[in-house]
Parts: structure tokens; sequence; C-alpha cells
């Protein structure tokens, strides 16, 4: 059994976090933190179910996911999960989660995965939280409220650093026409992380590009959170990024330093489409 | 001046680690804690100067540099490194080192960064050292002890997980046919925490696909620290994997989980450079 060496710290939470944000922040990082004691890497690999998105489930999603559901019933809020889906608890908030963004690198030991949510009331998000878990590192933003977070304010694409996710066969084409176009690729595996670094300034932007993968619960954290540190977060077809908790709804987001870099991208990805 | 936020933590070393070797990383580690307190991203990544490798050196690289010479000095020991060259201090010990592997995460705040570095005597290394800078974990083995460090034991490539030195114009057509034989990519920039990974178990492998790109310093602690765990570390090319002096020198070397899923890999590199 192959367990995975290092510990999960807990997370550096700031103090104004929305309770029921910062309790399922805590719940992900101790239910992965023992996960990772007990089950080696096979073990937290196993597919075990079918998500409510329609990928499988792993033995680590799962695990989180299950100490994140308690934590917002606890708290009395709802909860859009990746794999369980919309839970109703009655209230006018709802908790917009990826327990587990990065599952492949969570589960092998790389460490870059996060927990990533927002606070949602009548599909606006209020506030959101990424937390990468192997660290404790964790970004916050609020709507309307000023961020300590800028993006590299970069407008061209040509000689960016840019993330991308891994390219599919689908989208071949339209990959290698970016990473033509950039001077740095970056593939982390893990969109949440990705998009807390463009927000702070560290990449120039993320980009699925054109293979349409990515899920409201993937992008919930980086709407909030990368606008308000001037950047921009759209999808390369021009689809609006709603909050529905229909999680077989997909978009290609591109999450970039500026609206205008982001839209370079988006060109180039809808061109390579035609 | 965009200042990378993150504080970098002193790194966890192990008692036993050679007192040079230690005071190297430590070394390394406060100066680019310093460095990041001081300059913003712009600033650590100006080039600065022509590495005794023949690329640009960063502001990052230099500082640090500049602090693990000192401490080699005042150890007694030689030293191998990117920037400046062999600094022959008259001792029969030479470190090996990359003093900021991954230099442009490690300027634009990307948390992907090591030193990493081994103790040579008559150009075979007896220990090595990687320190993840951003987090402060470490590898350590020495030759001819058993390590606590496990590769995956993987022997196949189709469905492995392997991450790739970013592609050039040079080796696109070999990159892309590895990329069609794995199951997942990353590129994290970052050669000595990538080797790092495949020794601990993380991924299977990590490869320059025929770039002929990495340094003797690159790959002086993955030399050590991945045959140690079970795998392997060659050159696509079959090139032997010297303690040379010449920084010129270059290779397309494969760090992988088993001496077999290094030659499938080198086999297709081989093949699509024809």
């Amino acid at each position: 059994m192959s367990l995975i060496a290092w510990p999960v710290p807990a997370p550096g939470l700031p103090a104004d976090v929305h309770p029921a944000l910062a309790a399922a922040a805590r719940a992900a990082s101790a239910a992965y933190g023992s996960a990772r004691l007990s089950l080696g890497r096979a073990a937290l690999a196993e597919e075990i179910a079918m998500g409510a998105d329609g990928t499988p489930t792993m033995r680590v999603d799962a695990a989180v996911e299950d100490a994140v559901a308690e934590s917002a019933q606890r708290s009395g809020v709802n909860l859009l999960s990746e794999e369980a889906g919309f839970l109703d608890h009655g209230s006018a908030l709802t908790l917009v989660v990826d327990p587990v963004d990065g599952s492949a690198n969570a589960a092998s030991g790389v460490p870059l995965s996060c927990f990533a949510g927002a606070l949602v009331r009548d599909a606006a998000p209020s506030e959101a939280l990424t937390v990468w878990l192997d660290t404790g590192r964790t970004w916050w933003a609020r709507t309307g409220h000023p961020t300590p977070y800028r993006t590299s304010g970069r407008t061209t694409l040509d000689g960016a650093t840019v993330n991308l996710l891994r390219p599919k066969r689908s989208n071949r084409d339209a990959w290698l026409r970016v990473l033509d176009r950039i001077g740095r690729l970056r593939v982390l595996g893990t969109t949440c992380l990705e998009a807390a670094l463009v927000a702070e300034g560290s990449v120039d932007a993320f980009a699925d590009a054109g293979s349409d993968t990515l899920r409201i619960v993937d992008l919930a954290a980086a709407v909030v959170t990368v606008p308000a540190a001037g950047g921009a977060v759209i999808d390369a077809r021009g689809r609006a990024l709603e909050f529905d908790p229909d999680l077989t709804r997909r978009w290609s987001a591109i999450v970039a330093a500026t609206p205008a870099l982001a839209e370079e991208i988006a060109a180039i990805i809808v061109d390579a489409s035609r």
C-alpha cells in the first residue's frame, strides 16, 4: 500500500470568511488528510461510483465530499457539489463546491489539489474561497469588495505564461494553436489552483482550449476571485457562466489577467474549432 | 512592484545530510525568501547576465547562487553550479547544484521551484538533496543506502501519468508521440521537483522528449534519488549522464519508475527523431 507521505495542514483562513464556507473548507482539508493517512494511492484513486456530473467518482472525491456534505447540513445551507449534485437544505444560501479539485493529483500524491467553493444567493455569488489542500494556502474574495490580489495585467498572448487543461483528442488543434503563441506552458491538473495563480499575477492565464470539460463547480471560485483582481473569466464559445444545478453543463473556460487576453485566447479556440 | 505574497519556509532537513549540502540548501532557501520580500516579479525575472551553461541568468538565479557559492566556500567544498560554473576550492568534494530549479516559476510566483544538489567525490555522487523551496519539503538519498521512497513501479507507458518538459519547436513530434500514449500529462516547469515526484511514486515518469535541454545540475539529485527508489534515469539517446564541469553538455533525460518504462519512452523519442 503506497501511502502519500506528507501531512495535510489545516487551512489558514481569514477571520471574515462566512462560517458555512469556512466550515466546509476545514471539513474538506481534514477529510483529505485522514484519507491520505489510511488509504494508499490505488485506494484513493479507485472509482467507486458515478458522480452527478457524469464522470466517475474516485474514493478520495467521495470521502472529502461526504465531509463537506455533512458540514453543509450542520451549517444549514444547500450544497451543489461535483459528485452529489444539489442537496437542498431549505436555505436561501447555496455552497457551490468542488471538494477536491485536481482529484487525480490528490489521489496520486502530486501536491496540487484544492478545495474551492463559492457562497451563492439567488444565483449570485457573494464570496469565494480556494484552499490549496497540500499547503493550506488560501485565496478569499468577496463580490464588490477590494482584494489583495492583482493579476499580471497582461493584455496580449504572444509570449504569455499560460496554463492549459491537458489536451484531449477533440481539441488537439486548438490546444496546439494556443501553445504556438505562448512563451511558457504549464499543465498543473488543478483548475482552481491555476485560477488562483492567475488572480495573484503568477501566471497570465489558464484555459480549457475548447474541450468543454469544466463545470460550474470548477469555476465558481474563479468567477468571484479573478474579476476582483482585474481579470476575466469567460467561456471560449461565449456561453454565460451560470450557477445552475445541472452539472452536466460544461464550459471551455478561459481565466485571464485581462478581458482582452481572455478574448484573444477565445478567438484562437473558436477559429480552430471551425 | 508585484511582490510574491507567500513566505519561504526553512527546509525540513534530515539530521544526517552532509553539512556542506545542508548549508547550501539553507542558504538557497534563505536567499530566495529574502529576494521575494524585496523584489517584485519583474525584477526577479530580469536577465542580468549569461550563465556558464549558455543561458541567461535571472536576478533570482544570481541572488540564490551567490548565497550558495558563499556557503560552499565557507564549507570548503568545490561548487559546480548553473550560472557560475565550476568554483574550485581545493576540495576532493564538489557540490553539483541547481540553486533555483524552475527559475521562471520562482520569479513569477508559481510555487514550484527547488534547490537541488548532489555531493560528488571523483565524479561519483554520494548523496543528494532536493528542497521544494515554496514549502520546505525535502527529499534526501544516499548512494548505496535504503531510502523511504518507492516509485510507482510502472513498467509500461500506455495510460501512465507522465510529466514532460514543455515542448520546443525542435521536438514537437516526439513530444506529441509521447503525449498520445499517456493517460495524464503534467508540465510543472521544475525538473528537480518532478524527479522527486517520480521517486516517491506520485507520477510514473518525467521526460525531456528529445529537446536536449537538461544539464547535469538539473539531474544530479535525480541520478541518486530515483534509482535508490527503484527507478531509472537515462538519456533518450543513450549518452552517459556524467558529472562533468562542462555545463554546455545537454541531455534529454528520462526519469522513470522503472528501467523498462524509461526505455519505452526513449524508444519513442529516438524513433520520432529519425
